[in-house]
């Protein structure tokens, strides 16, 4: 077996067998395969793509090139949700505690933000104290606690998915459902879950720019991780504006906290509730969804979704009090009001260029090197539907970055899109089960 | 102008722009673009293919990434050839004597062999003393003194293609008229000469395996060579047996000899004549191609052409006894005989096999690092179209590798097919003018 023929395979269309994906992944991985042959037959793959069974031996042995966290020690159903990236969207900080909360394990691998899209760790490490690298004993040990840890994906886990991704992002061949999927995949299932909910993100803000192509990127993440008997369904949601309305690591983090009193914004709660009314489905805890979103949106008001998130972040050696009194957390030095300029309704507020401006405020890395301002991000006051007045409060940013306030602060305002009537706004676009 | 964008936008088949494709070529050269990078865009190429304006842009960046040999100081017409690579192919010893004796300058920069296919250089270098490595001085003397000089190609002349030839190799990505046009006409380009007739080789012991792909790579190159204002042509010839009798280095010396003596295998010097009666036609000499072929073939019967050969022999510094007698090339000591098993007409000589047997005898390299044995090789004594007797001796080999001998003379064996009838075998298949 060797690169040059499976290169020429892929290229003239022919179905790799599983010995040769294997081969791939694990003489990559060893260095014995030149990133050069593996761009190549990557940019083949774009062309010719993979079948269903390839990216089922390839999602194979990228779990395979790395460590298996297994949760056997761990009582109960263990469920977990992926997101494709959105702008403002913490609901993982909100699920997990709810999940909890109804007696379902949440054990999370979570990574940090890139881009214009934010990250689980970079939000929960705004609470002072909180370490998101546990050894595998003590995540265990908290999932046994409290049915819920949070943590960093470890150098160990599917190595051949780090090299992989760095090598796509510097070939343009990263628009392809089977190494996304495999990508997305192999790290969900080296963290031995029982049930995954994927949320497809859809419009300007997320990876996925129309419905047609999250729908076909749904079907096949849902039908591999079937193919590993994982329980599997994804939602495709809309993100044609920011997800609640903060966004930045320590403004979406007090947003989490109030959403988990039952006092957050409603698209944040509502998809929190829909993914969680699955997998209480699928885990077994309830009859049918419907059951599920009543027990869900009960826990958000009855304290019991907060004390959860206490409970985590005390585990996880946080300072609970900033929980108790979110005034404690110290946002930017700089805080500038945006005022609308034009009245009528908002049509749409572009995710992307909010993603972006949220980004150069210093709440975003435009690479991994960066080092993030915690307190940096905007506050939007008007959402899609909402009715404004020229000279009403569009949003609020933060930062610590004097030069750039202008610049943002005019973007944000073109971000803002205006029309007579008031436009219906659909979150959920779809449901794949 | 980054990478990226660029292999984006060949991915969505967009054309590449002149400033783009410079860009690629020089930042490739100074290292500022990855392999890895440089080979998932040769693969969109491969898919998407590069138009005629992005291929002759490309070879222009590719010539100027290094040295170009003016040849403003040699007075004269300057003709040059080149053959995509066969079996047996001595042409360019016997068409560049010929030139010369006709008083055109044949300027040449030729290869070595790799693999099946032989070189020129290591031809040359058969004969004791023969150097190719002039400087550029001395090439131009030696052109304006006899009107012939064989050089090897410096380190200096077209560095992207050496770069890009190697990374095509070790990525599949080698079959795609655009790169290997451009790869072709950029060493030819690197040398100002004046006309261009390119041999194009079809059938198992080529490259191109059909009249179809090897016609639409001769349209190509007789346009890229047309559009770098050098007068180009083209033949289309038949590699379904070696050319000429003698497969090896010394051996095929030895046949270009004769050959230049008119005392050759008719095949070789038909090519030879044909090339050279189109580059006499280009290059002003006679009016048209027939009178050009009868001067040629004067030539080779009034001394005028082997006395060309050896005054390149004496400029270059090789023994020009060897060329009055040839008995003087030391052939490898073990010599064997292979007698035919069958009788009828020959019917093919498989040329791929009859190479790779020849490379394996020592006359070839499997790798650049090879050294090899110059006295090895096959001598044919039946070729296409010829009655054999069983027990007729079919061809003679000549090495000093004891092991191999049973398995080649059994190879060589196999690779002759007899057939009832007489086949006429088509020399040249194609011309494009």
């Amino acid at each position: 077996m060797n690169i040059i023929d499976i290169i020429e395979k892929k290229k003239h269309s022919k179905e790799l067998s599983e010995s040769e994906i294997k081969y791939l992944v694990e003489e990559y991985v060893k260095g014995n395969i030149h990133d050069y042959q593996m761009s190549a037959l990557l940019m083949a793959i774009y062309f010719n793509k993979l079948s269903i069974d390839e990216t089922y031996f390839l999602t194979k042995s990228m779990v395979e090139s790395g460590e298996i966290i297994k949760l056997d020690k761990v009582s109960g159903i263990k469920v977990d949700k992926h997101s494709t990236g959105g702008v403002g969207d913490s609901v993982t900080l909100v699920l997990g505690p709810l999940m909890a909360s109804v007696g379902l394990v949440f054990a999370k691998m979570s990574g940090r933000g890139l881009g214009h899209t934010g990250g689980t760790l970079d939000k929960l490490e705004s609470i002072p104290g909180f370490n998101i690298s546990l050894t595998d004993e003590e995540f265990i040990h908290n999932l046994n606690e409290s049915n819920i840890a949070v943590i960093g994906q470890t150098a160990d886990i599917v190595p051949a998915d780090k090299l992989l991704y760095a090598l796509r992002d510097a070939t343009a061949t990263v628009d392809n459902v089977s190494l996304i999927s495999s990508s997305i995949l192999s790290k969900k299932l080296a963290l031995a879950n029982d049930a995954l909910v994927l949320d497809v993100k859809v419009g300007k803000g997320a990876f996925m720019k129309d419905v047609e192509s999250a729908t076909e990127l749904s079907n096949l993440m849902v039908s591999l991780g079937k193919k590993f008997n994982r329980k599997t369904k994804a939602i495709i949601t809309n993100m044609n504006e920011p997800l609640g309305k903060a966004i930045g690591n320590s403004l979406e983090i007090i947003e989490a906290i109030d959403t988990l009193r039952g006092e957050g914004p409603k698209d944040l709660e509502e998809i929190a509730v829909v993914i969680g009314s699955k997998l209480m489905h699928m885990g077994g805890k309830t009859n049918n969804e419907e059951e599920a979103k009543n027990i869900l949106r009960e826990n958000l008001k009855n304290g019991k979704a907060i004390e959860k998130f206490k409970e985590m972040v005390k585990l996880q050696g946080g300072d609970v009090s900033y929980i108790d009194n979110t005034d404690k957390f110290k946002l930017s030095n700089i805080k500038r009001e945006i005022f609308a300029k034009d009245s009528g309704y908002v049509k749409e507020i572009d995710a992307l260029e909010i993603g972006i401006a949220s980004r150069d405020l210093g709440a975003g890395r435009l690479s991994k090197e960066d080092t993030l301002d915690l307190g940096a991000g905007i506050l939007l006051n008007k959402k899609i539907g909402d009715h404004v007045d020229e000279g009403e409060l569009l949003a609020t940013i933060y930062t610590n970055k004097k030069d750039v306030v202008e610049d943002i602060c005019s973007r944000i305002q073109k971000a803002y899109v205006f029309d007579d009537h008031k436009k219906d706004y659909k979150l959920i676009l779809k449901e794949i089960d």
